[in-house]
């Protein structure tokens, strides 16, 4: 079906010139901006709370959150008083930059430290639409088992970290950590593979080591 | 963007012709068809090794299943000496009508009293393909929690079942199960919901007794 091809290949084309200038945007005022892309129910929301929690008063952060329906993902960030807004997709399965460039009007990200976009929750769709992040991260939960990497290897590949989220559940699932951590490797060598849990405390201070080092890695590429 | 509508609406069109002879092919020798939609991870091939195992050797069904990489589902099934094929996305979102015409070339299905298609894992893209089934299935996992059939109206308002799997993990989560009850209850009023583990015995034999059911209806009405 050639139109469908030709339609497709426009329209992510007309994305990714929409991406390249929110990412022009975002580096000159030194905003590290990231793309969390996992399954529905993976945790994306919880981490977000928990790094809005473990970063303040040290960094500023701000979310657009993305869903088909309701609003509760960013009344749940807004309630942390940082700058949240929800982008309904009526449908959609992921968001584009489109909806980002539209959203970042909503709220005031002018001296964030970091924009987080918390994408439909979808493990295929939002792989191929660049949102103007400078990375993009993927979430996987101990209870979705551990064959995901290569199953979805489009995202897998794609993401520089891989955060490994409810690893409280390890006990109660037959998750193999060292198979993801091959699958990982495989798809993606140079990436980084994180485990959290946020109903016990390990996991988190690695996930934003790893994020103010990205940050400062960021700044230092600018000359800031 | 009038194209891509255009587009969506003859392929969708398409598709719904071919799903109407997929329907009335199994119609005829009444096989019922289920097509299983969930997120990543929910349990969908565990829940279909326990159907085989609990309904063995009272009924014989058949799995069409579709991932976007691995043939590692369809595997899993075959190994347990039923008629089973895995359909290759290559990167699409969903199965289509055409995908199922053509893998049925590939299995027998002359003698089966269920056919399952266990959809790509998407809460999303799945719900607007028509693939010959009798009925949509849902299934939701206790660790993806209990906000879902809200944020996604249009699988959990089509499906006639929910499946809840995973409940043994209920002792270790926050999930409010009247909370999903009430989303179900208001998003499709006639749909079952049902509870499982396939760590623990509970919850299959109720499945099972609503698949025979759900055969037993399409046979009497189809006068057999």
């Amino acid at each position: 079906m050639k139109s469908q091809v030709d339609v497709r290949q426009r329209i992510l084309a007309e994305n990714e010139s929409r991406a390249a200038g929110i990412r022009e945007r975002f580096a000159a005022q030194g905003t590290l901006v990231l793309n969390l892309i996992s399954s529905p129910g993976s945790g994306k929301t919880t981490l977000l709370e928990e790094t809005v929690r473990g970063f303040a008063p040290r960094h500023r952060m701000g979310v657009l959150v993305g869903d088909v329906a309701t609003e509760r993902d960013a009344a749940r960030l807004q309630a942390l008083q940082i700058p949240a807004y929800q982008i309904l997709t009526g449908g959609a399965c992921h968001l584009d930059a489109r909806q980002i460039t539209a959203a970042l009007e909503r709220i005031d990200t002018d001296e964030l430290d970091f924009l987080f976009i918390e994408n439909v929750g979808n493990l295929i769709c939002p792989t191929a639409y660049e949102l103007g992040e400078d990375f993009k991260v993927a979430l996987l939960s101990v209870a979705e088992g551990d064959d995901k990497p290569f199953k979805y290897p489009a995202i897998f590949s794609r993401a520089r970290a891989t955060v490994i989220t409810k690893a409280d559940l390890l006990a109660h699932t037959a998750f193999d950590m060292q198979a993801v951590r091959e699958q990982i490797q495989s798809l993606q060598p140079e990436g980084a593979l994180l485990v959290t849990s946020t109903r016990e405390a390990p996991g988190i201070d690695a996930w934003l080591d790893f994020l103010s080092g990205a940050l400062a890695a960021k700044r230092e590429a600018a000359g800031g």
